[in-house]
């Protein structure tokens, strides 16, 4: 205690909310949403049960700061030059991250959790803002090129091309592989270059 | 028991499963879905806790068999002769089924409750498969007037137009507002008219 670094103040702080977060992740990889627990956080991560529920409330607390986290987390947006190879490198990365056979089962996992909590659901709201912002980037470049109209709703292009994913994994169960993720870019693509996503002239 | 109807074999039967869902439903509405519980459910129906336990094993069976009922009746598909205007009155009826202030909330906490098990979420691929199926006439009667080309993915376009709706109510949080439907059915027209749910020519 008499060691605290004046000059990093949150530095501890931090680190407790990192190994938290991370075995909140772990441990919705190996038991599911339905295994989380406070005590299997505490007990995988060191921290003790007591500051777990005093900084985060419970489950759904931690499950709402690792999305938060995740926010606030830079995420690489493709940027080939086209605007069809940029919504098929998006629709094939949120495929492989959900649908990996070793590391898909977090995300997916983190999501369940996440819909089961009024919390968690706001967690994840601030998620898909801050994604579609950055993701949005694609669309007004392509605007800027000229491969689709001015006034182009840029967020709602990106929505268009994941929407379909996301219905698959989370609403209707049915298996998202490879052509249903092309599909979704091409269809998003498609729409956009028609001018659907922009106000009539 | 002397007097059962043995012409009627599954009547009372029947009768118990209609009084048990409709329940199940009216707790949905009420209590969302972390008060559901097989007690509410019992004390609602009239149907002792025991029978529910048995026949449905517990909550989860019971929103199963709210989302298999429902695959099982009628739903009334538009067909007003243009794709365009079906596709609007696919979205408005989405919209306000899930948005009406008095009636809203019982589809949207059974969703939400039967994305918690997997019981659960397989009675949901059956209910969408079955409401893709009846919607996809739509697409199929639009092939026929030649209003999209031939080879169209006819359920492929309903999971289009319907995609962006559930992907803000129960992915990313988003309002369902009017634009956003419109701009649902558009999008999903205007890529079936420029051959997006076809196969390259």
């Amino acid at each position: 205690m008499t060691e605290a670094p004046i000059r990093r103040p949150g530095g501890r702080s931090a680190r407790v909310r990192a190994a938290v977060l991370d075995a909140t992740l772990a441990e919705l990889t190996g038991e599911g949403y339905d295994g989380l627990t406070a005590e299997s956080v505490a007990d995988r991560s060191g921290v003790h049960k007591a500051t777990l529920y005093r900084r985060w409330g419970g489950v759904d607390g931690l499950v709402a700061d690792v999305l938060s986290r995740a926010a606030g987390q830079p995420w690489q947006v493709p940027d080939t030059g086209s605007l069809r190879d940029d919504l098929h490198a998006i629709t094939q990365a949120v495929r492989a991250g959900f649908t990996d056979p070793d590391g898909g089962a977090a995300p997916r996992n983190l999501i369940l959790a996440a819909l089961r909590s009024p919390q968690g659901r706001e967690a994840l709201t601030g998620l898909f803002e801050a994604r579609h912002g950055l993701a949005a980037g694609v669309v007004t470049r392509a605007v800027a090129r000229g491969e689709v109209p001015e006034g182009t709703d840029a967020v709602d292009v990106v929505r268009a091309t994941c929407a379909p994913l996301y219905y698959r994994l989370f609403v209707t169960g049915e298996p998202l592989d490879g052509p249903a993720a092309r599909r979704a870019a091409e269809v998003a693509l498609a729409a956009a270059r028609a001018g659907a996503f922009a106000p009539p002239p």
